[in-house]
């Protein structure tokens, strides 16, 4: 088992970043040949999946996601406590934290079109996230 | 590697349950200090996710996944079944079942403002959810 | 850890390919009786979850899914690359890849109303779709 977080830094809602290659480097670096790497992220206003990314499918997604949560909505938690983030955290709780991608001959198992995503999901800009990166295996 | 289950009894549907306490504890239990705990709901109509833990943010929840499948909508799992469940199974499905979250220090790596829930999803009030949790790691 | 490839070939968009047999196989196979197995589809139009195979829920998830990602919608995916496809990107990555389930007596810790499914979301028929399974454990 290797354990290793990454750090990475948005700047606006809405932000989508690419970490294949951190997660990729991570797993060359733990020395395990075949496994499982996990990845969550410990935010609530952030969330992790796979996509093609394309800045078309990630404009998109984010179409797709406002219709769940709408930026004109009344959000009852920005009633509560003033935060304008109702629409991240439900983003966020409906895309999910976590992520497990299978290892093989030290490289991940993606599909070609299949890029680790990070989802910036908060309405309040230039926040660092953490992710925890977990390899096990043989 | 070390599995318990956690069973909670819910009321309605719509109630969201937070197992972040049950879940440390079972970590504690388990004697191991770092690795993962993975989460999986045995139900159809309830699902498992992170979110904060606070009413506001989990009335625009409901809110939300009542936009994927509204309460008035036909659907066709009720109208060959009689269930009127259908809406339930449609948002346990895209919420999924399943959950992984790191460990170390014998401490769940979650954010601040992230708890384990659980979502009854169901229309069918008072029953026992149970959700199996495994701990893999050193 | 004991790794096997499912490989499936659907044929219109909407299809739901139940896994559960393949993968139950797949655990006896292994040899392992208590752990966890994961599931990765390693397509970017294709997705994991759990769920009722039954044909009505199918059907009202494949609605819901439309909420998200209307057939009629302008995406600039298809602006951009002519594939027709976006909305098989936004669904893919909104119900995610990947999924773990528990293995107790070499058998799924499923209940009995939940079934393992692929989802077909891709536009563009008859395609071959591979998942990589993975079961780890004692």
């Amino acid at each position: 088992m290797f354990t290793k977080t990454i750090r990475v830094r948005t700047q606006h809602e809405g932000d989508v970043i690419d970490l294949s290659e951190k997660v990729k480097q991570i797993v060359r670096e733990s020395g395990i040949g075949a496994g499982l790497v996990h990845l969550f992220v410990q935010h609530s206003t952030a969330a992790l999946t796979t996509i093609e990314f394309e800045p078309g499918v990630l404009q998109d997604l984010k179409r797709a996601l406002s219709v769940l949560a709408p930026d004109n909505a009344d959000y009852a938690h920005n009633t509560r406590w003033g935060d304008g983030n109702g629409r991240s955290h439900v983003k966020a709780a409906l895309v999910g934290p976590s992520l497990t991608i299978p290892v093989e001959n030290s490289t991940l198992l993606c599909g070609t079109w299949q890029q680790i995503v990070l989802l910036e999901l908060d309405v309040n800009a230039g926040r660092e996230r953490t992710i925890v990166c977990t390899v096990t295996g043989e």
